[in-house]
């Protein structure tokens, strides 16, 4: 499969009294996909943090809704990085509805590289390789 | 106090393992935010869903985050309606720590108008004067 | 694979500030457990409730906490009806760490039979048999 | 007021498509109670966490839905202290509908104290002496 994809089936817990999915999830959905996609490339992103010390808080997120996701729904979060430097990340994707290839949403967020206590941090060379490398960019 | 403001306490249930709120909750925030700000100037919510028919779901949003609010912190939410026709809304959002001033985050939000049945529709005259006056726009 | 099980990836979404699973998400994996067992069964909860009109909210639910899932892994729930009739439902849980196996947490959720009005109500005869069936009670 | 009850409004974000608030949202409530009441009783529980390093995970939790909160209502959440030594500590609540005094559900949860490293231990002295006065038990 392309590395790049998560499929995701709609919960419950993510609908609201609108009956369709609360639009805060999307962002949920958007971690999803990122972790999956870097797992896929070969960078758990589980191992930077707690191996590397190199943590990836948000610091900028946007989302453009289009349609709507419903319950029992699978969605596929479809994750390209867009811009990456030793300093910082930026992610976009695409929010699909299996079922038809609907897309539902469009988004990025944008990542800088800190260290554990938080301060802006550079990549380590070697893992900045190893990304790019798997990235293709 | 300021019909624009809203305090929230973080829960515990906000938080995430960087010890931080995990950023889609700045989404719930700003939801809370903007229903607080509608009651204030005499729209509930609830009652426009409800009695009027009228639904807001969301078309467009985004958060710049600045920096992290933590476990116990009182967040304070200030929303501006920054575009208001009757087809659509934009409000903006300014996310600030009670204690020191500290600004947290900046967003928006985009709203069109949609009936029960999620078909655009257009604000009834009555309640978009009523806003507009409240608004004072 | 075994109906009654359901896999799911711990988000970083489901975390705590402690480093562990917030314990409200149990719920939330209870959830997706039941409604994975029952389609693996044959009854998809969305047609259940679209079609048929049947609503199962909860009345009752209970976890024990074991030991703490944590970002990343792969937890397994397996459920379990325990008591069956055509007013109500008991579903057992036990949620354990896929990798190693060790216990998480065991629970349980009592759910009565509603129609859309969230009146009380009795499962269509032929539902009933079918699932009596599959579960094999 | 009684320094067991805290409000809270119910959000958006808490619902889910039957039109009242998923189940899972009330162990959220569940812990903002808690917070509440040790806050009002003089023990942060920020302050237990980050100072005496004092940490109260969830051994078990358990909710008995009565009613069906829904959308902008207000809730009452009150707890109680039911059982309390060195070693760990049960809390039952009683949430209900500010607007007509329904009881929407009752529960409870019971904590273990650990330290950071989740080990058990025990409550030093004087914090116990002192919750122990404030709970008047």
């Amino acid at each position: 499969m392309d590395p790049r994809l998560a499929e995701i089936r709609v919960r419950y817990a993510d609908t609201d009294q609108m009956g369709v999915v609360y639009y805060a999830n999307y962002l949920v959905w958007m971690e999803v996909g990122r972790t999956e996609y870097l797992r896929n490339i070969g960078m758990a992103y589980r191992d930077m943090e707690s191996v590397d010390g190199i943590v990836l808080p948000v610091k900028e997120a946007h989302v453009d809704y289009k349609a709507s996701a419903r319950y029992d729904d699978i969605v596929i979060v479809k994750s390209s990085i867009e811009e990456f430097t030793r300093a910082c990340m930026k992610i976009a994707y695409e929010i699909t509805n299996k079922a038809d290839g609907k897309l539902l949403a469009t988004g990025y967020t944008v990542h800088p590289f800190v260290n554990r206590e938080m301060k802006i941090t550079r990549l380590p060379v070697a893992i900045y390789e190893k990304l790019k490398g798997a990235i293709g960019c």
